[in-house]
């Protein structure tokens, strides 16, 4: 007889929300990263382009977790035309010592945005100066407001904008965070306007041509790069990356996936510079932010530990609060 | 609102025994990788070594078919010494066309026996003499069992040899099959004495060292390799290989993995040299057997494929049995 618990999208919400716990336990994972062995195997990927459909699925073992996730993302582009969502998916957590199947997480993808960010509010409290008040968002989806919310958590926010190319969207995004946040919140029509004096800039966006200008750039000033976790997105124009402290959430995807890719394919770094990865600072064997008036850049493309932490997260919290449906068979 | 069927093991075993169908379907599905845009991405790998644990993620896509399977296969060889089995598992099914959770296949690897036993089938079907009546069958754990089985459904068996390195499990297999099949069923301690005069051959061991030598092998026989499904495990000899008219399931994976990989590492075959699949067989775009004098191996590691194929066929099962649990979120 095994027993497995299954976690609805509504329970997940219910016991994981974005919370300081989240962003810890994220934190720790990319810390784990830095210091022990842990397995990430490369991701799986699959696609039908008979029905504009691709799934990938990730997976990482970080020492010390007693289970692993194994994460399935579906996107299907054509879903909308009938009423679906494009993306949905699930996490499979297995134990780490006898590999059996704990839980199922029906989250449709909830558990990846809390992760996402999570690891934006870890690249704030570890990139950017510790008496940053002033964000700035480029986007205005899902990501764009709990990034914000992430941040939050970490800095003492006093003052936020929102710049979105529909500035309708900005619009909602900053009246509805706005309420929720307890400080102005406002949209702004001009990027430059809305970084400039800004102290966090985290962009959100799924843009296949820089958003961000590097002369924008102010000095002091920590840009998190959330977008680009596919090779044709790019946010940040790649010569703020040359000029910048970059830090990747995992360099071997970075220079395939992220900002420092379509730095190296415009020749302004080389394929096999070294940066710190983001765990590396975390651990303190690499430096962040050294100064007050450097500009730091998080380049953060989405690594399965963040999916393990959270799902082990989850399960935790499932456990204790006695939540989701347990299935024996 | 989503809805999923969950099936346990129990009610797979049930609704998929191995038959015609579950030949049929596989062997479909085979046809489909030599004639059709298939798509199946490598392996996903993930090695816990902390814990003696490894985990296989495969998945294909099979156009036609209106799921796809993803198999999630765990292996973590510790576990017997607290009293679980070392290998366990399970399918996700999702649909091709919206890539939503169809259905959780609970099977703790019942599947993957059924649709490699259904393999077996299809390449004894295609490459051993149609009058083939005497089997000899390598191992004696469950797939040994299962090989057996599925070759009486294609081939008119009358008698089957069954040897083993450990001669007292042979004994019990020949006993338990021979009361099962209907047909004289003896274990032998010689392997030579085991295939002189067989017709079909099947290896189902996990020997890392050749347990068929190619001098044993007669005019006309058929060989099925079953158990090689990783680099260190080979049972034919690498001289059988250069001899035989050899047939992989997937040339990109026998390379890598099959009897072949031995043989191209003893620099008996080029690493690049063409063989024909087994579905290119099937769909007539190449020869199988020409010729009943002469010798077939077929070469079979497992493809995400079959996954896909059986997943399909055990939904569809489950859905007119009115079978499983239904759970919407």
């Amino acid at each position: 007889m095994t027993r497995m618990k299954i976690l609805t999208e509504a329970e997940l919400r219910g016991i994981v929300p974005l919370d300081r716990e989240a962003v810890a336990c994220v934190e720790d994972a990319f810390r784990a990263l830095a210091t022990k062995a842990v397995a990430m195997p490369p991701i799986l990927r699959l696609d039908i382009p008979e029905h504009r459909g691709e799934v990938d699925v990730k997976t990482a073992y970080v020492p010390g977790l007693d289970g692993f996730a194994i994460k399935i993302s579906p996107g299907f582009f054509d879903n909308p035309k009938i009423g679906l969502p494009s993306t949905n998916g699930m996490m499979v957590l297995l134990s780490s010592k006898t590999g059996l199947v704990q839980a199922l997480l029906l989250d449709n993808g909830y558990l990846t945005d809390v992760r996402t960010a999570a690891a934006g509010a870890v690249a704030a409290r570890r990139l950017s100066r510790e008496d940053s008040s002033v964000a700035a968002v480029f986007g205005a989806g899902m990501q764009a407001r709990l990034q914000l919310e992430a941040l939050a958590l970490v800095r003492p926010i006093r003052e936020a904008r929102i710049w979105a190319r529909d500035a309708a969207k900005a619009e909602a995004a900053a009246i509805a965070l706005g309420g929720k946040l307890g400080f102005a919140v406002k949209a702004e029509t001009d990027p430059r306007a809305a970084i400039t004096g800004a102290d966090i800039i985290v962009t959100t966006t799924p843009s296949g041509t820089p958003v961000l200008k590097a002369e924008w750039l102010e000095p002091g000033q920590h840009v998190t790069a959330m977008g680009s976790d596919a090779e044709h997105k790019n946010e940040i124009d790649p010569h703020a990356i040359a000029r910048a402290t970059y830090v990747a959430d995992s360099l071997r995807q970075t220079r395939r996936l992220g900002e420092l890719h379509h730095a190296i394919a415009a020749h302004l770094m080389s394929a096999e510079a070294e940066f710190p990865e983001l765990g590396q600072v975390i651990a303190g064997l690499k430096p962040g932010r050294t100064r007050a008036d450097e500009i730091t850049i998080a380049d953060l493309t989405g690594t399965g530990i963040q999916d393990t932490a959270i799902a082990t997260l989850a399960f935790a919290r499932a456990n204790a609060a006695d939540a989701g449906t347990t299935f024996e068979s």
